[in-house]
């Protein structure tokens, strides 16, 4: 009994000091919150049509700092205010950075949930590795998260149309001109009330198809959600609209393989070659694209409906060409965290080396089928807690 | 006369309110120079083989801000501090962000020059347009790193082994969620002293040859000094040092083009499949390497040398693995501002997909052609005024 209050002793002893020397994951225990002394809820506009996306940020931030010697310190909530970081941080010039998108619902039942949630932390844990940036603790990430949330419960609108999106990010914050791993990191989340992406009257969005922009390329970094992969995009997207476009539907190389849309995953609905239904999109394994949380949700819920054949593989731009050309398609939309799913009704489709200008034409919202429909009510449903999916709901209790 | 008078007081007016409206550069003459009350000299190391790269600061650094309605504010020059960004900076999320690496050196005849700096704020500009960040001029934006340069003018080493390094960036510090252009954004320049990276008894570097791991691609921003081009080469930096390469040498595409190695040109001085003597290195072209300023030098020198075939032109592993098995290989080596020329002598090769796992020799530094020790000099001695090429040296003045 003495030799086991001895050991125990002991082994806490060595724990407490080993932590204290480094830390390999921040506490949830830990967290400091301070709180603003003031609220900007009553600037923040009350139609959630009006909120748009990602302009309006809510009181307070979580930020955590992680330093070589120290590993993790205490995770702090604190007032949103001025990141203070050295002129030569990593993430300033060589773009060490990476980044989470999800949502927190004000549910029909007056719950808040956030879906999914560990999906996205362990993406972030991913990102972090081939970033080199520090690892964390997934489950005492989602409590930090929680708690910003709860604190930050009355910026939800209580809306089916909106919802409170939740940016955690990481970056490097070690002030050297060397392009090189370790030194000091930060962890941290912003919070905005947005509105919807998706107007159910909208006849889908039109998106640019041009090889001579590629966003992923096989031995790159398209599967991770490093700031990298979004810098680049701008410029595409600014000819795309320039050309009266929505997005950028990102093909990769040779083979046109399609791969994504915007900052999001794409699904064809088609009926395939050999005639059989088929709901396709491109296979994370490739990795070229993102493998979202909602693409993930998407695939399962249709493979549970067990209506229709659900295929990953890599498809090419001429086969879902000749497709659309053939009426195969039934419908065609894009899957991510801002739209949950948002049907296109229309490609340009341009590709100078295969001397192609083509206008192509999807009837996506005549379509009989109304998946994306029946998609987005089932998701947003769970979402927003009319549908009851427990290992998809982490409910966070004010 | 009275009209005249009229429509030019009009004009004036409309000149000069247009200008207090939106400044499309930054001018020089705005400069605000608040000076440190101390400094940090005596804390950098004298001894330049210690000084190491981009960790020891000079005192000052320049800070211009871009607002969308007023453009360009005034550049300042003031004490070195931390960096006041939202967290929800378009640089910290998105990589939105850019940089120019040049150096000022203190010459054999007690003048500062920089080398070529016109052409690094070029490339700026040409940086700055791929990213969406604001344009401005370039003379103007030599001038404010003239100040700076003579303002750190103590921090120069005085040694042909040593330099101060200057490192002008921009960044997007717009706060929003919004993958989109616009908004606040910075210009600004950070010094530090540095020693050579070129040691002459050094035996070459050991470069790994891996087409696993892929910098730049067709349709990419290989070709820009963007950010998002330096953080993926992070880890894989880790794995060839693991491997006991110091840098990576980077492959593209399906044919293998040779294209950068680390974050610098390469050139390759072989006997070509023709017999003849030739400096081969890729070429700019093809968007999928950076047009370096030391790159541009060397083909500018062998040029005029006149004594072997200058060829840019793209290349595959396979030509070059060919020939250092033939021996045809007379010295490789790879050329940028930090190391201006570095030879190489070893190539580890490795190619899954083709099944190849080789080790390549190149006996550089053994070659009796001495052609990088000869660029070294030739350029080094024009950086340090021992030789006259007035085209190539902006003199600053103390």
């Amino acid at each position: 009994m003495q030799k086991n209050l001895f050991y125990s002793t002991i082994s806490a002893r060595f724990s407490l000091s080993s932590r204290r020397e480094f830390n390999k994951t921040f506490y949830h225990k830990d967290l400091i919150v301070k709180k603003s002394p003031t609220s900007c809820l009553d600037q923040i506009p009350k139609d959630v049509g009006k909120l748009g996306f990602g302009q309006n940020f809510s009181d307070h931030m979580v930020d955590v700092v992680y330093t070589d010697d120290k590993g993790w310190g205490a995770p702090k909530i604190q007032p949103i205010s001025d990141f203070r970081i050295h002129p030569a941080a990593r993430a300033l010039h060589y773009g060490v950075q990476l980044f989470e998108g999800m949502k927190a619902y004000h549910g029909v039942d007056g719950k808040i949930r956030l879906f999914r949630p560990e999906m996205n932390m362990l993406r972030m844990k991913r990102s972090a590795e081939r970033a080199c940036l520090p690892d964390f603790d997934v489950e005492e990430a989602l409590k930090v998260i929680d708690s910003i949330v709860r604190l930050e419960h009355k910026f939800i609108p209580k809306s089916r149309n909106g919802a409170l999106y939740v940016r955690p990010f990481m970056l490097s914050a070690e002030p050297t001109m060397k392009v090189a791993a370790g030194g000091e990191a930060r962890w941290a989340v912003l919070t905005n009330p947005v509105g919807s992406y998706f107007k159910p009257n909208d006849k889908g969005v039109t998106l640019l198809a041009d090889p001579g922009y590629v966003r992923s390329w096989k031995g790159g970094v398209g599967e991770f959600k490093m700031g990298c992969n979004y810098a680049p995009t701008i410029f595409v997207n600014k000819a795309a609209m320039k050309m009266g476009c929505d997005q950028v539907m990102w093909l990769s190389g040779e083979n046109r393989l399609v791969t994504e849309a915007g900052a999001m995953n794409l699904f064809v609905f088609w009926k395939n070659e050999q005639g059989e239904d088929e709901l396709i999109t491109a296979p994370v394994s490739s990795g070229l694209l993102l493998p979202g949380v909602t693409r993930d949700s998407v695939i399962e819920l249709a493979k549970e409906w067990n209506e229709f054949k659900v295929t990953e593989r890599n498809f090419t731009m001429d086969e879902l060409s000749r497709a659309i050309k053939e009426k195969r398609v039934h419908e065609f939309f894009v899957s991510g965290t801002a739209a949950t799913v948002l049907p296109a009704q229309k490609i340009i489709h341009k590709d100078q080396e295969k001397g192609i200008d083509d206008v192509l034409h999807i009837d996506t919202t005549g379509s009989k089928f109304k998946l994306h429909e029946r998609i987005f009510k089932t998701i947003t449903g769970i979402q927003y807690g009319e549908i009851e999916r427990e290992k998809w709901q982490r409910i966070v209790t004010i």
